[in-house]
């Protein structure tokens, strides 16, 4: 057994884990911090779709580096820790024994799978997508020899594989129980325009179905049957239906669960325990607006709650921006990018919110006439009585990935329609749309007309 | 002479005054507006450096439509109006008389010549950039036949002009009196990575060095010659050195005028007489920061100016966040984006605030594999003692048009260094920078840790 004796443990090296290290080591430059993984090569988990396409076309150009830790004296090892003591501030792997003084925990998350599905996805040809390397390469490998693939779920890593594996030639079906695409992220309408373009790549798109069983003969899987009673023939079948916690280790040892499984956790990512911090997508969160509890699980919130523990592990140093998830998303489906922020129409209705929506159409460049100019939707999603914003949706182009992250300070800094009124921006030809019809101030400006009605 | 009689009347048809008409239009449908230019076609201002290259290549690609004015029962008119009687709210133009209850001047800005240059400017082959379809596609017409193109001023339509012109085949010269090009934007450290791709683009910069007079023979420019001494020969000199106020219609009516020429306003683009607005490049403006007068000038200031004009004609709807212009610019170099906001280092010494800045440079897609990912440098500048951010600097890809509005909206909402620890944003591998590393954050990291020291 190797010992050691360090002031800061972190379990899991992932965006979550990898920044509370960084940033403790940074603030904290005295303290010892060790960072324990499982294993030696960690993908960067958002670009996994892309191994299967010709954008990045392999595991190895999907690498994230620990460069940066290592030259600021962080230590790295490599093992799967089995226990943890938080009395005596111990963790254990088969062949580590290592004290602590601070533990945070980034254990992240591991592919949610419906427990009618459970025991079928061991059949072979039958995957999900964990952030595990040698799990990615055996489904690339698996893959590359069939022709067939036949996806389950219209989340965004659904939609980004299915759109790379058409891309490399495949005959890809997508199937999502809801009745439209990315139903988390965008009202039906904007959904809608996705869908055309998933149909234009040549997927089949089999919407508002769910999956009954997964069809097999001697322990192969042959294809998925839905609940309507329809076959869909799938030579590699791939589960891509959400993610849970990995929580097990710290429920083991003692620590309190919230809803959906995540380690409870204060605003400054403190459990009741003030030695013990959660990062990332093992820690539970809540919605920015509605306050309920939130499945949302994203490297950037993630990065976000580490940075959060690792300034918070000594002291309190400024009062935290960041009570709730945003839940900001982008993806780029064809030559489009789909973004979005906060509460859709929807999903405010749902939580009985009173809303106003305003929805805008423009060009992403001006004159119309700039080549490569794209159309560019806004949706903003608005109170009714206090005009703040509490959601948006863009369908534009590259530009629409950090379109997204004003709308995302917008609603975090709890701005109204008003500020959007007379907002500054830049605006150039080749890189936005015009000064006269910005589409957020275009969006706001019906907005603040329906509540004068 | 044509009689008309209308509630409000616009003089000028750009960003300004055409945000102004469709807000006031929007705002007051029972209203009957007029908006009176003089030209018939109109440019879309920002992008008249696109015509003299491939990018646009002609007017005609550049021409703004009143489309939506007219759809909305807005009142055009064609005319050169010579005198305002504020007293009896009359206008007039050689054969209009126009009677209005409130007046928004909007008559825009024309090139600033240096007095040592104003005769020679009349010489044949020098010219300005107006905002004028006739003079713009006289200059195309002589410069198509031209070889040696000089263009005098290093802002950002001078480097725009350049770009375009080499791309054409022309043989290109800047000439600068400062030491660094854009220097009301960017710091001596990023400026130099756009001289290097204006190097590259086969330009050739004459930096820090003034044009002394204009070297003509029988009445035709020939070349500059420089307070060095130089001479650089030309076909064409275009002199692209700022606008100045059109203010002389307005300051005849009897209005106040502010340092540097601009109408004076009040918050809500009110001059002293409540009846009477200006707005855009003819209005007087401030610095947010320091509160100084400035001469920036940026159609999307004027749109923002517009639309507050066009809300508060006849009634205070909302406080208006927007006391002072922020000067948010961008452009594009090559393939590089060169983005600003607020103060730079330089002018912040200059004005004395009191800085800190923290600047950081990664990729702005993730990983780093992903094809066509570009550097991505962001320096932030934060008063050092309530690491409020007053400026920032990007040069990256295309996101970074939209990535400088979230660093102004951070500057318009007085947000600190702290605000910015725990953002949230979205992050996604064909977009942006990586969660672990995104930028702006990153900035903010560096300046706190020198606050602590």
């Amino acid at each position: 057994m190797e010992k050691y004796t360090c002031d800061v443990l972190v379990i899991g090296g992932g965006p979550a884990g990898g920044v509370a290290a960084l940033t403790a080591k940074s603030n904290y430059p005295d303290k010892e911090v060790i960072v324990i993984r499982e294993y030696e090569q960690q993908l960067v988990p958002c670009a996994i779709p892309y191994i299967f396409g010709s954008t990045l076309g392999s595991s190895e150009q999907d690498l994230a580096s620990c460069e940066q830790g290592m030259k600021i004296g962080i230590k790295g090892l490599i093992g799967t820790v089995e226990k943890v003591d938080i009395n005596t501030k111990t963790a254990y792997t088969s062949t580590h024994i290592i004290h602590f003084d601070k533990l945070i925990f980034a254990t992240g998350s591991t592919p949610f799978v419906h427990s009618s599905l459970f025991e079928e996805s061991y059949l072979e040809g039958v995957f999900t997508i964990p952030k595990n390397k040698i799990k990615i390469d055996a489904l690339k490998a698996y893959a590359d020899q069939k022709e067939k693939i036949v996806i389950v779920g219209t989340g965004f890593i659904g939609i980004e594989l299915g759109m790379e594996f058409a891309e490399a030639g495949k005959e890809v079906t997508i199937i999502g129980g809801s009745r439209h695409v990315l139903k988390n992220a965008f009202d039906a309408e904007l959904a809608v325009e996705a869908e055309h373009i998933i149909d234009d790549a040549g997927i089949s798109l089999q919407l508002g179905d769910y999956v009954d069983s997964i069809v097999s003969h001697e322990g192969i899987a042959t294809g998925v049957k839905l609940c309507s009673g329809k076959i869909i023939e799938a030579d590699v079948v791939i589960l891509a239906t959400g993610y849970k916690p990995n929580t097990a280790l710290a429920y083991e040892a003692g620590l309190k669960l919230a809803r959906y499984g995540g380690i409870w956790v204060d605003e400054y990512m403190r459990t009741a325990n003030k030695d013990v911090f959660a990062v990332g997508d093992c820690a539970a969160r809540r919605d920015f607006i509605t306050r309920e509890p939130s499945k949302v699980m994203l490297a950037s919130t993630s990065a976000a709650e580490g940075r959060t523990a690792g300034n918070s592990l000594y002291k309190l140093q400024y009062l935290k921006g960041f009570n709730g998830t945003i839940a900001i998303f982008s993806t780029v489906i064809g030559s489009a990018v789909f973004s979005s922020a906060g509460l859709t129409q929807e999903q405010a209705a749902c939580a009985g919110v009173d809303i106003v929506t305003g929805s805008f159409e423009g060009m992403n460049r001006h004159p119309s006439t700039i080549p490569g100019a794209l159309k560019q939707s806004v949706k903003l999603v608005a109170m009714r009585h206090s005009g703040q914003i509490v959601g948006g949706q863009i369908i534009g182009g590259v530009e629409s990935g950090e379109m997204i992250n004003l709308i995302g300070l917008i609603i975090e800094s709890k701005l109204t329609i008003y500020s959007l009124l007379s907002l500054q921006v830049a605006t150039q030809p080749l890189l936005t749309a015009a000064p006269t019809s910005y589409p957020l101030v275009k969006a706001a400006e019906i907005i603040s007309r329906k509540m004068d009605q």
